[in-house]
């Protein structure tokens, strides 16, 4: 399935794109995308709900894909080959940090250059949206709770993120840097999440496109690792790292610009497209 | 005013403490004590209330201070002398990282070192508790969107945190790490944050004995300088450092063992008390 949010911000629908490229508004059966509704229960509940028995929504902004989300977590420097475009080594395990939640945004939405920044950049990033509650569980059951995936961009300042003394947090945190969705697409049609195709264009021309494929750390792994630290709950989302091809890496550099556009897509998981605007 | 919340997790009540130590059931009057309750129109609505006439509440278990929290924040290396033990230098402008908000839990409960820890350390911190959405807001008028004060728990593992590879959210972010309470005391009865006795004892052993009057950073920098990244938003929890005294300081280094009991408090604010049990 395919699961959205349609609406003014802060007054999503719940909703899911049926297999005809309808819009399906699915309020009458749950609260919000998030939480309860994407347990291994919620999405069953969902998926026994014929589509074509649920009012079409007109097309109209989507919001981010899930709702509630707790904790919003990086993987840093985990395709071997963008960790050595940044001049950087794979780490021995994995990098985490955090994105506030507060940056989180809708696929489409303009993003916000704030104010003072020189070095915004861009990176297409699987997300990985947790279902289940998960603690201290192992690599081989990992996947049992994930409700799904979704195409994250990871907006980032690189002066704010490593000339600002200590810590990515506050280059990668800045509102609107967190654009999540179009869809949160259920685990069941992404068989292989190790194998997914992922690019993003600035103004048209291509700057990343890579596949899922060469990442350090897989999904199964990084849930397992993660929930040795912290407890995962429904509606956390994990974006998993980037592959080569962000503007630090580029000789010259290339940063966004107020007026710059930029595309990006996961195979299976749809694409978002964002305007980026300077913050005066 | 101190506000609280009082009963079993994640059912607590919204209470406040009267002037003859008595709590008192603030729930006939606001949801929870976060959002716009902590809002100043929401602050001055429950001021307005006389404490008499709410019905008196059982002690029992007291919750986290404030409901909601979307991003906890903390500042790193915030005392000179805290730095100088750690082995670093002052940073030449505030060191911003994320704990988790899955690992805030009530001052006195139980405090989970987790499975493979060696390190687990205190840490005594003033937390600043948001009560309006602050974006570029100036140093003169960041205490504006301050709700209130309260003692907050940095609790840390060293070796999470600086030697499992990069960024110091993973030694910072395992649940029960972040014990904020008992109470959100409103800033009224703060007059000025930068003068409050801070103290931390381990089994009854005094350990950080300090003021938030050598922060090298104040509470009306940290929240204008944190805004210029990010908007902090209503409920949001901000920890502002620690004093000298903590375990990884020590020489040789000591850190925290299934069965201690950690006390810590900060003048003002009240204080809390922690069993630390090992996770098996």
């Amino acid at each position: 399935m395919k699961l959205m949010r349609v609406g003014e911000a802060g007054r999503e629908k719940p909703a899911l794109l049926d297999a005809d490229g309808k819009i399906r508004d699915l309020s009458g059966h749950v609260a919000d995308i998030g939480g309860e509704a994407i347990s291994p229960a919620g999405l069953a509940k969902i998926a026994a709900i014929d589509p074509k028995s649920l009012p079409e929504l007109a097309p109209g902004r989507i919001g981010a894909c899930v709702a509630g989300t707790g904790k919003f977590i990086c993987i840093g420097l985990n395709f071997s080959d963008h960790a050595a475009e940044t001049g950087a080594t794979v780490p021995p395990e994995p990098v985490i940090f955090m994105k506030a939640t507060s940056a989180i945004s809708g696929p489409n939405d303009t993003v916000r250059i704030p104010r003072g920044s020189e070095k915004t950049d861009w990176e297409v990033e699987l997300g990985v949206v947790i279902g289940k509650t998960a603690k201290y569980v192992s690599e081989a059951e990992a996947l049992d709770y994930v409700a799904g995936y979704c195409v994250s961009h990871d907006v980032s300042e690189r002066a704010f993120q490593t000339e600002r003394a200590g810590q990515w947090t506050k280059g990668k945190s800045c509102d609107t840097f967190g654009p999540i969705g179009p869809w949160l697409v259920t685990k069941d049609e992404i068989p292989d999440p190790q194998n997914l195709g992922m690019w993003l264009k600035v103004n048209g021309q291509t700057m990343q496109d890579g596949s899922s494929k060469t990442m350090v750390y897989g999904v199964a792994h990084i849930v397992s690792y993660l929930s040795q630290f912290m407890s995962l709950h429904p509606g956390d989302v994990i974006s998993t790292g980037t592959p080569p091809g962000v503007g630090m890496g580029m000789k010259p550099p290339r940063y966004l610009r107020d007026g710059d556009v930029v595309e990006l897509g996961i195979e299976g998981l749809g694409s978002q497209r964002q305007s980026f605007v300077a913050d005066r």
